[in-house]
């Protein structure tokens, strides 16, 4: 009853994140909180590298101030068994989370292949994971017959994208969160470019994509905001900063201020 | 001038594979709708096993009764290139074209990396490939960097799925099409459930998953039709057969029948 009127009491971008770990209904999503809050970071270092070397030194350097490495496995040109173990052992010393974008988009059939066999059997060593809910949810039913036999692992769920033209409408946003609903065990958050589907749902975790130090963008679509607008606008637990970092002269300067404006747009935010 | 009459004077529906093939504007359609008629085959075999001799088993003795094998690499557990190349010498000898179903749905500069980089390489081996319309252009734009080094892969977009509560609606779908029609150099078809998103395009190949013999579903949320549906009421051009002939007793049975039934529909389609 207590936990029910901390969440009645404050919005999410009001809240602590340690207030937040409480009411966490994802295994993952709680860990993450506390990680977040132990390591004052809120960055996701997005390592879309295609060396596994190249990976692992970004998460040695850079793994004290971030609380995820984002991957995309499948453009690692020298993907092995010792190359997860080595992330893994990298994880654990400098306490972060190890989330595949794999954005999973088929029947549930196939994604539960997808999330547990192949050579990569993303399954046994991911924390976090990502998937669109474009193919009903059956997809989460999939990959729930997976997550069940592990210990602890999250889904995040896109309900907006940070592209040009992307076609998530209002409509499907909201369908998203309905079907979110019903996997609250296993959806530890969303991938989303505002706050206002997670205003009430403050177990839930955002992850917003699309922010360097400056405005820009690429020639492919893509868009980028500020840390302090993408935390305190849109409402961003965790920004996802990829080129910005690995493509700076510095990265391990780079990601420090990265991580400095983040945080304490984050404390910022909770003194409203 | 000429080309332009016949589009005009028959709706996809009415129109043989042949003259559609010459219409066509991405080469790998081109390709496919040759093969379909010389082979008198419209049946996509979706290989879904996790084994790769498992797959080239099945390519070699059902190869000759299909136009497509379609593949999800990412959960076969022992790929190789070796595997990849025997896959290929397969294609070449029972001629049908290797679809991967990759279903990629990333920003463009991800999905560009995706396709040809990592441990698959896809974009050196396919022949088609599958995408998500849904993060916007800049997918398309990727995914042509990549297409523009390559002889002929042709990508089929999804326009609809045959899972329950898919998010597609009638809007995704029209916005999809408006999408492939900048495109339609490396697009090569859509996979779609009714025929009403190219009733007008001729050039573009339907393929439509969920088919089996008798109408049936998973516990996962997947539906099916029967070839004949299929085919004259939804609008397929070729139809896609995993776990129907996969999980019989007798697969080469199983196919040829599938390939009759779904030929023998294509035929009277094209009498009205």
């Amino acid at each position: 009853t207590e936990k029910k009127e901390v969440k009645k009491s404050a919005t999410r971008l009001q809240m602590t994140f340690s207030s937040r770990a409480e009411i966490a209904k994802n295994e993952a999503a709680k860990e993450l909180f506390k990680i977040m809050e132990a390591k004052k970071s809120n960055l996701c270092l997005a390592a879309d590298v295609t060396k596994s070397d190249e990976i692992l030194n970004l998460a040695e350097s850079l793994g004290p101030f971030i609380c995820v490495l984002k991957t995309h496995v499948d453009i690692v040109e020298d993907f092995s068994e010792n190359f997860v173990n080595s992330l893994k052992a990298l994880a654990k010393k400098h306490n972060f989370m190890i989330m595949e974008d794999r954005k999973f988009a088929d029947i549930g059939n196939t994604v539960a292949l997808q999330f547990s066999k192949g050579i990569y059997k993303i399954s046994e060593w991911c924390d976090l994971v990502t998937a669109h809910s474009l193919p009903g949810d059956g997809l989460l039913k999939g990959l729930k017959e997976v997550i069940k036999n592990k210990e602890k692992i999250g889904i995040f769920m896109l309900t907006e994208m940070s592209s040009d033209g992307h076609l998530m409408s209002q409509d499907y946003s909201n369908k998203t969160m309905q079907m979110i609903a019903n996997y609250s065990d296993i959806v530890a958050g969303i991938v989303a470019q505002s706050s206002q589907f997670t205003e009430n749902q403050p177990e839930l975790i955002q992850l917003t994509p699309g922010c360097k130090l400056d405005e820009t963008g690429d020639n492919l679509g893509q868009k980028y905001n500020t840390p302090e607008f993408l935390v305190k606008e849109k409402g961003a637990d965790i920004a996802v900063v990829g080129r910005g970092i690995i493509e700076s002269k510095n990265p391990v300067e780079v990601a420090k201020t990265y991580r400095e404006r983040l945080w304490n747009s984050y404390e910022e935010r909770i003194k409203y």
